[in-house]
C-alpha cells in the first residue's frame, strides 16, 4: 500500500482524490500496489467532507509522516508551494505537481534536490493538462534530435480565438463568454497575455535541452490585439489564428516565444478547436508528431497527476531524463534573431512596397495586407518603424 | 557500451543502423551509455557496405555472442522471426521489433519468456510507425479506464482515400499512384483489405486489456468497395471516409474491428491526411487524446525502434505493463453484437422506409442514401437481406 498526500484541494487536487477513489482497482493493477490518500492539506474548511478526517491545515503532518512517500502539489502559486516542495524533497519524499509557474521558476533547483535524495519530481500535468507531453519528450522520442516544439498550450485563448473565427465574435465578447463558462478567470491576464503559455513553452524547451529556460527571456505576446478584421484576413489567406508557444534548437542554442500566429489550414494545429490543446514535436528522425487532448479541466489534469504518481510507484528512484539544470549565458537565441515571415496590415501600399518590396496585397475593409519574406524580428522592427502598420501577425512555419 | 544486433537489413533495419550512427551522441546522452551495432543478420549480400564486417548470415553469431544484450528484429514475417525471437529471449537477450504480424500472433508467448528470463520484448514500432502509442498506453494513461481506442493505422489506405477525396480519383487509380510512389506494394492485399490494420488494432487492444486478442476474431473489411460515389455522398454529409481500426471495452469484455467509416469533419481524425496515421484513445478521466504522426517510413519507424532500445538500456528488466497473456473464452464481443449507425445506399427508398423506418434520404447520381438509428450488426444484416443495398458504411462514433 502506497500512501500519498495532496496539497491544495481545489479543482485539480479534488480531481486527484476522486480518481484515486473511483479508479482504485485500475490504479492497483497499473501501479502494482494499492494507492491511497492519507492526508490532504488545505487551509479551507472541509469539515463537511465525507472523509473530513483526511484534511489538515498543518504541513508538518505531511512532512513528518514517514508512511507518506509521494506528495501531490496542486495548490498553485509560488510562495507556499516552493517552501513545501523543497522541504518534502529534502525529507526524501517524491513530489508530483500541476503547478507550471513553480516548475518553470524553480524546476532546476528541485531536480538537483531530487537527485541528491534519489527521489522524483514529476510535472506531466503542468503542460497540456491531460495530454501526455512531458513523458513522451523524456522517453519516446529519445532517438531524435528535437529540433522544434510548438503548440496550442492554453485552452482559454484557443476557446476565444475559435469563437472569433466561428461566430465572428469580437475579442471582448468572446472573452466574456469564456468567463461566463468558467474557461477564463475574472482577471484573464495570465491566459490572454500569453503568460501561461510562456511558462509552458519554457518548461518544454528546458526539458528538451536539459537546461533551464528563464521565463523572462521568452518573448510573450497575447491575443488582445487580434481583431475581427484580422480573422477576416486570415480566412482569405486560408489560415486560422492560434496562440502558439514556439521553441526550436539550432547549433546548440535554443529559442522560445509565445505569440498569435497564422496557421495554414493544412497544418494539424489549425483544426485544434475550443479548449483543446495540442503539442507538435519535430524530431530529426521521426519528423512531425502531434499530441492532442484536453489541456485543462479537473479530470484530465488529475489524470496526468495520477499517471505521474503511478510512474513513481513503479520507479521511485531519480530519473535524469525528466530533469534540467541551470543554463549558462549565450544559450538562448534572443527574440530579435528569430527568423519568420510576417503578415502585416497597412493603411497604404506605397511605403510597404518601398520598404518590404511587397508586391501582393490582399484588400480588407479599410486597409491592405501583405506577407513578408523571411526576415529576422530585428529587421522587421527596423522596417516597420517606417510604415506605421495596423497590425502584425507572425506566420507559423 | 551497449552492443546491439539487427536482424533484417531492409528499410527499417537500415534506418535503425543509420540512427545509431547519425544520432550517436544523442543516443549516448539519452541512454546513459553508448549504443553500438555489433552484428547485422541478413541473408542478402552486403559485402559492398562500408561496414561489411558487421554482416553475417549465421544467426548463431548473434545468439551466442554474450556481448550483445539487445537484438532488433526488423525482418518481418513469422517463420524465421518467430524462431529467432524465441531463441534470443530464451538466451536472456531483450528483443525490439517492428514486426506487427509476429507481435499480434505470438506476443503472449514472448512476454511469458521475457518474464521468465527477466528481459524485455518491446514493439512500439509495430503500431503507428514513429508515433508513440504503445508506451503512452502502457504508461501515460495509467490512471484511466481505457474505454476506446480508434485510429487511422494504415498509411497506404489513408493515402488512397485522401486522393479519392481531394482529386476525385477512383480507388483503382489512387492505388496505382500509391504503388508508383512506393506507398503501396505490388500485392496491396495486406493494406487495402485491412489486414495490416487488423494486426495493429489487435495489438492495441491486447495491450489495453492485458489479454491476447486473436486476429482471427477481429472483423476486417478494407477499402476496395469505396467508390467515387461514396465519396460524393460523404461530402454531402459533411464527412470524410477513413479506414478505422476500432476497439472498445465494455463490462470487462473487448471488441475490435477494422472497416471504412464515415468521419464527421469536426472529429480530429478527419483531418489526418495522406500517409499520416493517428490514434485516438479515450480514457474515463482524460477523455479523448490523439497521437498523430508518420505511421510508416524508414526514419520514423526506426526512430520508434531505437526509442525502445534506449528504453531497454535505461530499464533492462521485464516490465509487466507492456505485456499481455492468453485470453479465455467469452472475452471478445463478436462483431455481430457491435452497435453503430450505418450509412446505406439503396436503389429505391420504399423498402428502406419500411424495413429501417428511414425518413431522410440524400439523393446521389443513381441512388439514394440514408443513415440508420443505432442498431447491432446482427440487426443490420437481417434488415439488409430485405433491401439489396448498393453499399454500406459504418459511422464513426
Amino acid at each position: 500500500m502506497k500512501k500519498i498526500a495532496i496539497i491544495g484541494f481545489g479543482v485539480v487536487g479534488s480531481g486527484v482524490y476522486e480518481i484515486v477513489r473511483q479508479n482504485k482497482d485500475i490504479l492497483t493493477k497499473k501501479a502494482g500496489e494499492e494507492i491511497d490518500v492519507k492526508r490532504i492539506l488545505d487551509i479551507r474548511d472541509f469539515s463537511a467532507h465525507e472523509e473530513a478526517n483526511l484534511f489538515t491545515k498543518d504541513f508538518n503532518e505531511l512532512l513528518n509522516d514517514d508512511e507518506i512517500s509521494i506528495v501531490v502539489e496542486t495548490m498553485g502559486g509560488i510562495k507556499f508551494a516552493y517552501d513545501y516542495t523543497k522541504a518534502l524533497l529534502e525529507s526524501g519524499k517524491s513530489v508530483v505537481t500541476s503547478n507550471k509557474e513553480l516548475v518553470a521558476a524553480h524546476g532546476d533547483e528541485f531536480f538537483r534536490i531530487a537527485k541528491e535524495k534519489n527521489v522524483r519530481y514529476l510535472y506531466e500535468a503542468s503542460v497540456g493538462g491531460g495530454i501526455p507531453v512531458i513523458r513522451p519528450l523524456a522517453n519516446d522520442v529519445s532517438a531524435n534530435d528535437i529540433v522544434k516544439v510548438s503548440g496550442i498550450l492554453n485552452g482559454t485563448t484557443n476557446y476565444i480565438l475559435t469563437k472569433m473565427f466561428k461566430e465572428n465574435s469580437s475579442f471582448e465578447d468572446a472573452l466574456k463568454t469564456a468567463q461566463k463558462l468558467g474557461y477564463a478567470e475574472k482577471d484573464p491576464t495570465a491566459d490572454v497575455d500569453g503568460i501561461d503559455a510562456q511558462r509552458k513553452i519554457s518548461i518544454l524547451m528546458s526539458l528538451v535541452t536539459g537546461k533551464k529556460i528563464d521565463c523572462a527571456l521568452v518573448n510573450a505576446k497575447g491575443i488582445r490585439t487580434i481583431t475581427a478584421e484580422d480573422v477576416s484576413y486570415a480566412e482569405k489567406l486560408g489560415c486560422t489564428i492560434k496562440l502558439i508557444g514556439y521553441g526550436y534548437t539550432k547549433d546548440g542554442k535554443v529559442s522560445a516565444s509565445v505569440e498569435p500566429m497564422l496557421i495554414p489550414k493544412n497544418c494539424p494545429l489549425s483544426s485544434v478547436e475550443d479548449v483543446f490543446n495540442a503539442v507538435m514535436v519535430k524530431g530529426n528522425m521521426v519528423d512531425d508528431l502531434m499530441f492532442y487532448g484536453r489541456g485543462a479541466g479537473k479530470s484530465p489534469t488529475a489524470s496526468a497527476v495520477v499517471g505521474d504518481v503511478i510512474d513513481i510507484v513503479r520507479s521511485p528512484e531519480y530519473n535524469p531524463y525528466f530533469s534540467w539544470e541551470k543554463s549558462g549565458e549565450d544559450f538562448f537565441i534572443p527574440y530579435e534573431e528569430v527568423t519568420a515571415r510576417f503578415f502585416i496590415r497597412v493603411k497604404e501600399t506605397e511605403k510597404a512596397k518601398e520598404v518590404f518590396g511587397a508586391e501582393d496585397f490582399v484588400s480588407g475593409k479599410d486597409d491592405f495586407a501583405f506577407i513578408t519574406n523571411e526576415i529576422t524580428v530585428r529587421q522587421l522592427r527596423e522596417k516597420i518603424a517606417e510604415i506605421s502598420p495596423v497590425n502584425i501577425i507572425r506566420l507559423y512555419n
